[in-house]
C-alpha cells in the first residue's frame, strides 16, 4: 500500500456532515423535552468537539459499499455508535483514569463542566445511542435486534469498550484483548452494522474493522510519539509518560509505520467483493494519511 | 387504604425469586465471553446486594395483571430494568455526589472496588440492560421498539434518572421534575414495560408507576428520617444532613406518612380494570408496609 498525502482532500466528504446533521438533529430531539440545561450544554459540549466520525464514517461507507437503501437506518446506527464512542472518552478523560485536562484542543468535560456532569453526559450519551436506535426501530425492521445486539456488544463489560477499559485495573493483561476491546471492537461493530443496515451478512466485515480499529491503534500511538500538541489537539508523549503500551514504545517509530501499512493493507484484502469496494477502498488509504502526523504522513508516501 | 402490618408475608413471592434467577443467568451469560475479571465481580456485586427489587416487580405484577403469556420477554424488561436501577446506585454513590460509603448495609461499589470500577460498572450495567432486552429480541417480536424506547426514556438525560440526577447540577430545581425524572419515571417505565410485555396499551399504566413512584420516594424519605441505620442499610438522616429535599423535612413525619397513605390509593384507583387487579392491589399494599420503617408500619396499621 501506498500512502498519498493530500488524497483526504481529493476523495467526497464521506459522510462527515451528514452524521453532524444526524447528532445535531437527534439531539435537538432529545431536548425538546426539556430536561436539565446544564447536562444538555456538556452532552453537546461532548458530542461536538471536531471528533473526526472514524467510526460513523466507516458505518457509512461500509453500506455504501453494501449499496444501502435506507439511509434512516444506517445514519442511526452511525450516530449511535458515535455517541457511544464520545461517551467512552469523557469517562476516560476523568481524573481517576486518563485524568486528561484537554481533548481535541479545548478542555476536557469534566474540566468544563465538573465532574458530576461528566460522569452524567457520559451515563446519558450511552442511553442516547439507544434511544437513536430506537428512533429508527420501524424502518430498521428485523435489522433492529441484530443493529442492538453488535452495538452494545461492542461497549459492554466483556469484550467491548467498558471491558477495554477495565482491563487497566486487572493486575495482568494481554495487550491484544485490551486493545481489541477497547478499540478494534467498536470498529468491528461499525462496519458490521453497515452490513447489517445494507441487509447484508455482518461477519464477513467483522475482520475488516477489527484489523482498521488495530491499526487506528497504531495510528494513535504514532500521533502520541511524533505528533505536536497543536496538531493532535491533547499534549503528546502521553503514554510513554503514563506507561501505557504503545506500539511506538514496543516496535519504535519504523517498525509502527510499517505495521500500520500492513493493516490497512490486510483491512482492503479482506474486504468482501462487490462493485463500489473500490470507493471504500480509496476512503481508507485517505483516513490513514489523515491520522498521521503530518511529517509521518510524508515520509510514508 | 389500610396498612397491614406483616402482610408481605401473606402473599406469594412476586416474582422476587425470578427476577433473582433471571439476573443470575443474564450475567453468567454475559460473562461467558471472558472479560476483566473484577469488572464482572464489581458488577456482581453491585446487583446482587440484596436489593427489594420493587421496580422489576412492578412490571411483572403489571405484566401479570394484564395477562402476560410471554414470560422471557417480561423477564428481560424487568431485568433491564433493574439493571439501570442497580447503574444508577453506584454511580449516585461517587464521592463527587452523595459520597456514600454504604449502601444496603455493606460497602458502596467504589469503596470496595475503587472509583475506577465503581464508574466502568456503572457503564457496564446500563450497556447489559440494552444487551438483556436484544437477547429476547426475536420472542418480542413488534413490542422491542417500545420496550425499548420506554426503558431508555426513563433514565435518558430529559425526563429520566440521568436527568434527576442532574438536576442536582443546576441552581435553579423544579421540585417534582427532580423527582419525577429521578424515581417516578422508572416506576412509569417498569409499570409500562408490563402492560406492553402482556401487549396492552402501556399509557393507562403510566399514572399508576407515577404515583407509586412519588410514593415510594416518600416511604424512602420516612426511612431515612425516622428508620435507624441497621434497619434501612445506610446511615439515617442523610436527608438533613445533605441539605436534600425531603417529604419529611417539607412537611413533617405524620403528614408524610398521610401524604404517602394517599399517594398509594391514588395509585390504585387508576389501575385499569381486569380480571388480576386485585392481586396487584395486594401486592401494593404489602410492598408499602415493607418500604416503612416497623415502628412507623405499625402505627400507620
Amino acid at each position: 500500500m501506498t500512502l498519498h498525502t493530500g488524497a483526504a482532500e481529493e476523495v467526497p466528504l464521506d459522510g462527515v456532515a451528514r452524521i453532524e446533521a444526524d447528532l445535531a438533529e437527534f439531539l435537538s430531539s432529545a431536548e425538546a423535552s426539556a430536561g436539565p440545561p446544564l447536562l444538555a450544554k456538556a452532552i453537546r459540549y461532548a458530542v461536538f468537539s471536531g471528533g473526526a466520525r472514524v467510526r460513523p464514517r466507516l458505518c457509512l461507507a461500509v453500506a455504501q459499499a453494501c449499496g444501502c437503501e435506507q439511509p434512516a437506518v444506517v445514519g442511526a446506527a452511525a450516530g449511535a455508535i458515535e455517541l457511544l464512542h464520545c461517551a467512552s472518552l469523557v469517562h476516560d478523560d476523568l481524573p481517576c483514569f486518563d485524568d486528561a485536562d484537554m481533548r481535541r484542543g479545548r478542555a476536557s468535560v469534566h474540566k468544563a463542566f465538573g465532574e458530576p456532569l461528566a460522569i452524567l453526559a457520559g451515563d446519558a450519551l450511552i442511553v442516547l445511542a439507544f434511544q437513536m436506535l430506537a428512533r429508527v426501530a420501524d424502518a430498521a425492521g428485523a435489522r433492529l435486534p441484530a443493529l442492538l445486539s453488535i452495538i452494545a456488544s461492542a461497549v459492554g463489560p466483556a469484550k467491548g469498550i467498558v471491558g477495554g477499559q477495565a482491563w487497566e485495573c486487572e493486575p495482568r493483561v494481554v495487550l491484544s484483548d485490551y486493545h481489541q476491546a477497547k478499540t478494534g471492537a467498536l470498529f468491528s461493530a461499525a462496519a458490521m452494522a453497515g452490513a447489517v443496515a445494507a441487509a447484508r451478512d455482518p461477519l464477513p466485515w467483522r475482520a475488516v474493522g477489527a484489523r482498521l480499529g488495530e491499526a487506528f491503534q497504531v495510528a494513535d500511538d504514532i500521533r502520541d510519539a511524533a505528533g505536536e500538541a497543536g496538531e493532535i489537539g491533547k499534549p503528546a508523549g502521553r503514554d510513554a509518560q503514563l506507561g501505557r503500551p504503545s506500539a511506538v514504545t514496543q516496535m519504535g517509530l519504523t517498525q509502527a509505520v510499517a505495521r500500520l501499512e500492513e493493516l490497512v493493507t490486510g483491512a482492503i484484502e479482506v474486504i468482501p467483493p462487490g462493485p463500489k469496494a473500490g470507493i471504500l477502498r480509496m476512503l481508507i488509504e485517505a483516513e490513514v494519511v489523515r491520522l498521521l502526523p503530518k511529517r509521518i504522513a510524508r515520509r510514508a508516501a
